[in-house]
């Protein structure tokens, strides 16, 4: 699969793919094993510093080497990764490589040890910000400290997750723009 | 606008339609003013109890409102409530009535004095959870405990937003049942 070719990001602006609350992919290293999971149970919770809240569920493999490396990066699969994004998924860490496994680019992040996959359109560098509510909800508060993301397709199809492995498709627009005064935007 | 019909929902399966990640009308009751607030960021939290996280910025009429009755409904509007989302958004119940002047019915929860509304498709009763991250992240987690689901249609159209006055629209569906294990379901 082709890696699209990514530009530097705004990282006030990350709401813009992740408010739309698409299944994301987890990557992280501890102790020089990478790992990738899925979520979709993730919200954005402030512009600046750029700060994003994830349930990361204790029983994954990657929840000890996040919370041990206090870093990952959340990585914005398409559709064209519907298949990946489900392996992924229904395998786990402790048993497979899965950059290997599942042929995807394990690439060097700006300024966290946790590799971005080539092949997302988008990735965002993750320090762990708050871990207050990680032992009681594993609800994780990080800061986002770098974002990449791809110029084109400018609206990608995302996976949107329902359960019972059918995903919802996102992609085709409604602009309200004219709706809004210039500051309500 | 019509109301659709709704039914009883185990609160247990509320993911199914707050997961995929749509834009929400929050409603809330304080001493005798019901109000309505936009919300795109929000997660599921977990399945049983049912959690849910929600970010309210201090600066929404709604935040005291929801902080003092530690309530609230989460209704799920479609795309043909979409100027209505824009219209909530983009006022506040500091000024006006919400409910009369969008035209939309509150209806009687059954486990909170917040009303439901009865266009949207969906609405799941709330009570406020967790506190503990409300003074510094504006992050509230509740427990629905009652939901509310329109039978038809199955995969309603959903706003979901981008920020700039932009929705991204959700509806059409990917089924990968087959790629799951039946406990992974």
């Amino acid at each position: 699969m082709q890696k699209p070719s990514k530009q530097d990001f705004p990282v006030g602006k990350a709401r813009r793919y992740l408010e739309p609350g698409p299944v994301v992919l987890v990557s992280s290293k501890w102790q020089g094993q990478a790992n990738i999971m899925t979520c979709g149970w993730h919200t954005v919770l402030e512009f600046s510093p750029s700060l994003v809240g994830l349930m990361i569920s204790a029983g994954n493999h990657s929840f000890r080497m996040i919370r041990q490396s206090r870093e990952c990066v959340i990585n914005l699969p398409t559709t064209a990764l519907t298949d990946t994004v489900v392996g992924i998924g229904n395998t786990t860490g402790a048993e497979i490589d899965k950059f290997s496994e599942f042929g995807l680019t394990a690439e060097p992040a700006l300024k966290v040890d946790a590799p971005l996959i080539g092949e997302c359109h988008a990735n965002f560098e993750c320090r762990l910000r708050e871990d207050a509510l990680v032992d009681s909800y594993n609800f994780f508060i990080f800061e986002i400290v770098q974002a990449h993301v791809a110029e084109t397709p400018e609206h990608p199809e995302t996976l949107h997750y329902t359960g019972d492995g059918i995903f919802m498709v996102s992609g085709r627009i409604i602009d309200r723009r004219a709706l809004f005064k210039p500051w309500m935007l």
